[in-house]
């Protein structure tokens, strides 16, 4: 009854807004845009020190079932994020060195997936950076109808096509894609602000002086008290 | 940056499809759909044997705050699930018996909430039916914006207001607004070819015969042995 | 490559002996046969309050897909408990109300699954037992090839087609055919002991006595002191 | 290296304010006492709607080895809660029918454990409540040093001889000895509270405004929309 | 009442067949057998880039205790792979530095086990390469029974002594002894194919050319829409 | 009505001792002291190889809020590590670069948080040690009171303040600051017998002789056989 759909359009942001947002870095941007957007701490870089930002393209599957991927490719356009949900929770392996070529062909800069790859060690040779919830080789078949570019659930957040998706070692923020530029101005402030908090603190200044937090802790009733 | 919102305008189902979807049940509505629209396994009912379905009124809280559930309950009509989720992962109890008489008192049918509920002896003898990931005692503040009646990551799937949410022992199945009455068509269809099924498979006919199943194993060169 | 086989032929231990383990529990024999067998705290029965016994009928599943149940249905004897493990981790529903009706058509005792059922409230109203890791709605296809009576592995253990599973509240214990005649008679003797000991107990005997255990602590060197 | 030691000395809150906070249950007490003491929402109840406070005999245990708790029966006093933690996690059924009965024996109340027990059923019947991380049949020995009475971390809270143990269906919560008093003031206070807002809800009023949370919404910017 | 033996006779695959199959990896193995045999996604290497295979040397020990290890380090001939699995779930750290010293004398080549290991620093630094499912100092007893390549349960698949063990960065995969020279030409095969799929993919060729699926797609009633 | 402190005064051990223990790694501090004071292995280092002691400044959090950690800063001596627990389960990154330039700058020697931290590559490149049960940039905030260097639950474990805190790969172990020379003591002698267990090892002796075990294996019934 549902109705799979393939759609073709994808907004996106401006790239030079989509860098700098990879720039700033997913703890950044998710204090920025109100702690909002971030992919549950389950889903985990296969790889250390990548950081990157980009449009979502975005893929519902079957559980055991890649065919949605591989429809996907075709609409991924230069420096695209893949982001992948199934319609109930799997961890089988759905894309591995195949499909990363593929989609590198196509320019993609990154998968986000809510499921698993494999192929480890030749997406990483291969700088195909990715965001899963396990590494398993256990395949797929491509039998089974499902839907791109509509909005998913992945990572216990909403996913639409053309959301700046900023991923890095912490994890992944999703930025809906109208608010892309206010998230970076954002983003800019407070990266300017924790230069010079990092400044103040490396010197040895204290957090409970910088922020006044010694009122706040003596306003709740915290003692100080000398002897055990 | 994120704009919070209350949203008034919850659009309905009529109530004898919705009291129709109830009565068909999870496991055949999902099927009737597509097998979409499941909340994940994790997700379970704190009573045994309630079956109920309602137009959703969703709720995003912070983790640890249920300020937003307060708001939502203002904006439930009669026969409503109350449908919540937390920007990032949560067991906290964030409902229990005094929200649960509210909601009540409002004629909301129960409550499907991607977090922890307490007060579970008080909401089970009230008859206040709950679908929950923990049962904790865990309180929480009312302090942190969020906001109602906007689409929702709950269990791995989307629910937006109005989405007919059908739940029982089996789990929770989010039927989209718009599809509700072809939902039911395809569940009725499916409960009559049911039956007749039920009564073939207790009279001792089997699954083999009655679905054709005997090709499919010699087509996959599934071979019979007598001896081990 | 992978040969799949229906296995036609089960061995299987006498009925009185199977009954006589099912009365021992799960505790007991689990106990009495060394502490092996027993299947993993995750796999847990839907209803309170059964207790069983039978020769295993294995089944072995493609994640996702239980053909292969439906092909074991027609290798049940009066009395048997299908055990099914998928080939990967799964938490599908596998086995709902149509399946059930059909296995307890042939006289099949109960289920035990590592993976999921679904039509939870169903089962339980008609008398069928299952142990299961999920309860859960999703459902699957009957198109992927396995096998039924070969060894599998479910729960952590071996599980061969007529071995002797007994399942109740404390969970599933899997005895080896050709020992289940040795397991009972350890079992009763254990049960003979246990009345024992639970009337000294209940007397207000302390098991430091009972067991001579008071010579292990000192042996240990753990101190007996009046002050904190 | 580490000293075992078995303490004899459990200081014991008066016997009516342990039964006030056993009528007051776990989620008020947690609230009145600050929100701390909640054991992890792992620790789940074997029954329904049991409600049980007393003083805990504590006991530390390897993991896989129950001789502590044989040492600990001798330490329980009338109405006291076993409470029992291991060095490294586990789930072993480290207490079933016997260990019960010998316990009852004693005059305890139930028991805390951060593992798993066995005999569920019998447990259940012979009314001796119990909160367990896991119901498994899995044996344990009676061979290995630890200590009771001596403060351990159970669920993710310190416990420590004589502390006041709430339990019941919202899970566990811990309440130092020396505060025992004032925590049943500050819960007293609270239900009473709690009583006149539950009229209040039931009514219709609305928590917005019993709670003034109409003004928490304005300040932080949430808006009301009538169009989606 | 269980016989715990230790079987000195092990079945080899030969040794060029083995180092094919290390070559081929765990993905291409676990496709060319038809799906079967890989361990659960919880078992990951200590190490990146390791890629091994060998005969197994199967050990099943008792929770918490490792003599069975001891004992099967005789049995390891070079090259062969130990295989551990326990009778209860667990995640002590059962081999650390001295016990791979001693199985790296023996020749063997690498750990799977269905527990824990520790000292993983030195396993790294000595190049005796581990998969497991935990990574933890807890420490093991030798005083309990159990028996040395005999058929085991572990990471949810049988594994016999004499079956090849693949082992690399997508987890661990399990080809019956019998069945590895065909498991070999299959997987050839299937590498010969994935080249040429591989460049015509990294030239720019789409999946749902190469694959046909376009066909399938529109069999299934996915439609392609341009506007969202 | 809880009582929250920060307390000022921190036993130390001797810096000789610590460092030493640091050196004796945690396993074999563990095995030391008595199998005992090991955290669960859900808390694992974001680094590698490194190995790191210091006495513990405690820290006792409300889950979402890091306020106390702030007033902890002030309280670290040089050498020390933070050992940071939450009064409910959490998994939010508590601690990034900020706080740990803070801490560096006062000569804290490293982390251990039972919840998450973030900027995990700033925290690499800066050379500050942690070892935590999540990365995630989830943010909290600083307006709940807690307590500092009074006894917490870390990992299943008690910690106190000044307690000696071993960390490395294998996971973390707490020393009671009261016994950290015997453990000292007790380390350095298992360091020098297993020295000369690992020259015999490599030498190719077998445990089962070393440790004669063969006496063990056949007083448990175990049976050696040569066929199949």
């Amino acid at each position: 009854m549902t109705r799979h759909r393939i759609v073709r359009a994808v907004p996106r942001a401006q790239s030079s807004t989509i860098a700098a947002l990879a720039a700033a870095g997913v703890a950044t941007v998710h204090e920025a845009i109100g702690r909002v957007g971030l992919l549950d701490a389950g889903i985990r870089p296969i790889q250390d020190l990548a950081s990157i930002a980009g449009s979502a393209v975005t893929v519902s599957c079957q559980p055991g079932d890649n065919l949605m991927i591989h429809a996907a490719v075709e609409q991924v356009g230069n420096g695209d994020v893949l982001v992948v949900a199934t319609t109930s929770p799997s961890t089988d392996g759905m894309i591995g060195e195949l499909l990363a070529t593929s989609l590198q062909a196509r320019g993609c800069s990154g998968l986000v997936i809510d499921a698993g790859v494999r192929d480890k060690a030749a997406l990483t040779q291969m700088g195909f950076p990715a965001w899963t919830r396990a590494v398993h080789a256990q395949g797929t078949s491509k039998t089974r109808a499902g839907s791109v570019n509509t909005p998913i659930a992945c990572g216990g957040q909403l996913v639409d096509a053309g959301d700046v998706v900023v991923a890095d070692d912490d994890g992944v923020c999703i930025v809906p894609w109208a608010g892309a530029e206010v998230a970076l101005a954002a983003a800019a402030a407070r990266l300017d602000k924790e230069a010079k908090t990092r400044r103040a603190l490396a010197a040895g200044e204290l957090g409970l002086d910088l922020y006044g937090l010694r009122t706040t802790l003596s306003d709740l009733g915290v003692e100080y008290v000398d002897i055990r």
